[in-house]
């Protein structure tokens, strides 16, 4: 009961990964990091237009500016460019460890459910039919254990079949033999 | 024959994508991404560091600048700006577009080869042995259905060991019912 529960506790605990589709998953990297590309290269042209701009009009007008208006512009820059360092740092730093953790995930799910499988597949090709597949879950390895739960059972069904039905046949020539012998006798 | 050559140059066309590990490409896709991210954060941040700084001098040396230390250093702020523009929207493009395609290969992969797997296990299910699995390349689904392989290969063979021995058996109670038939007439 306990070993169950155990086992119960754990499944739970990876379903959550189970229930990932890693079709999804792979979208949901290629979104974020198209996103957080397109934004890192939008947002630092955009500065460096500002501060291109400011710097044509600071040189273009040096004579018609007042010394408060340039201190006020250069100002602007260099809050510009703190703002960008600190945001840029931040959002590079977390877009990839969010990547790379989403990228583990993935690869441990496929790593998990292929060393689940193969396992399974080679139980079954010492013609043991005594392996526990884990049919729960949502994604695309889910799905396949369920498959393969059903030839499995199959197997079973089609052997214990045939078994009876070879235990039948034995029957029917042991009392044949029986037969023969008391009639030869 | 013509049929079997169309079937080995399909197969071939698609070994390309059966080598391709999957968590291998995941891993390309990820350090890919990083590098880019990285290399725009960094690079942005510091064509920004020169614009900034170049404003910082020009705010507090415009005396003692002559015109043409400021137009050239102006020239060069616009060059650095059109560069980075240029760089930027190409790099993020380029990255963007190569992870998408990168992205929908591991997506075929996937769905191809859970197809393919499913089928096989669809056909099992039905008591069908006579599917037919691609064994080669590299990735972890060829691995798999070298495993799978084995399994149906071992099942065929138990199977017919199955049906040998039932028809010996059958075999051997038709005589003894023949035998006993004859003692009895």
């Amino acid at each position: 009961m306990e070993g169950n529960n155990l086992i119960r506790n754990e499944r739970n605990s990876s379903n959550i990964l189970k229930n990932i589709k890693m079709t999804q998953l792979l979208l949901i990297i290629l979104i974020l990091t198209s996103l957080s590309i397109s934004y890192l290269a939008y947002s630092s042209l955009n500065n460096m237009a500002i501060l291109n701009n400011d710097m044509n009009i600071l040189h273009q007008n040096i004579e018609n500016l007042n010394k408060n208006e340039i201190q006020s512009m250069v100002n602007e820059a260099n809050r510009l460019y703190e703002n960008a360092r600190k945001l840029f740092t931040g959002i590079s730093t977390a877009v990839i460890i969010i990547l790379a953790v989403l990228t583990f995930i993935l690869i441990k799910l496929l790593k998990d459910s292929m060393a689940q499988i193969n396992d399974v597949l080679t139980k079954l090709s010492d013609y043991d039919f005594t392996v526990e597949l884990q049919e729960d879950g949502k994604n695309e390895f889910a799905q396949m254990n369920r498959s393969l739960y059903i030839v499995i059972k199959n197997m079973k069904e089609a052997l214990a079949q045939i078994k009876d039905r070879s235990e039948e046949v034995t029957g029917q020539s042991q009392t044949l033999a029986a037969v023969s012998e008391e009639m030869s006798a």
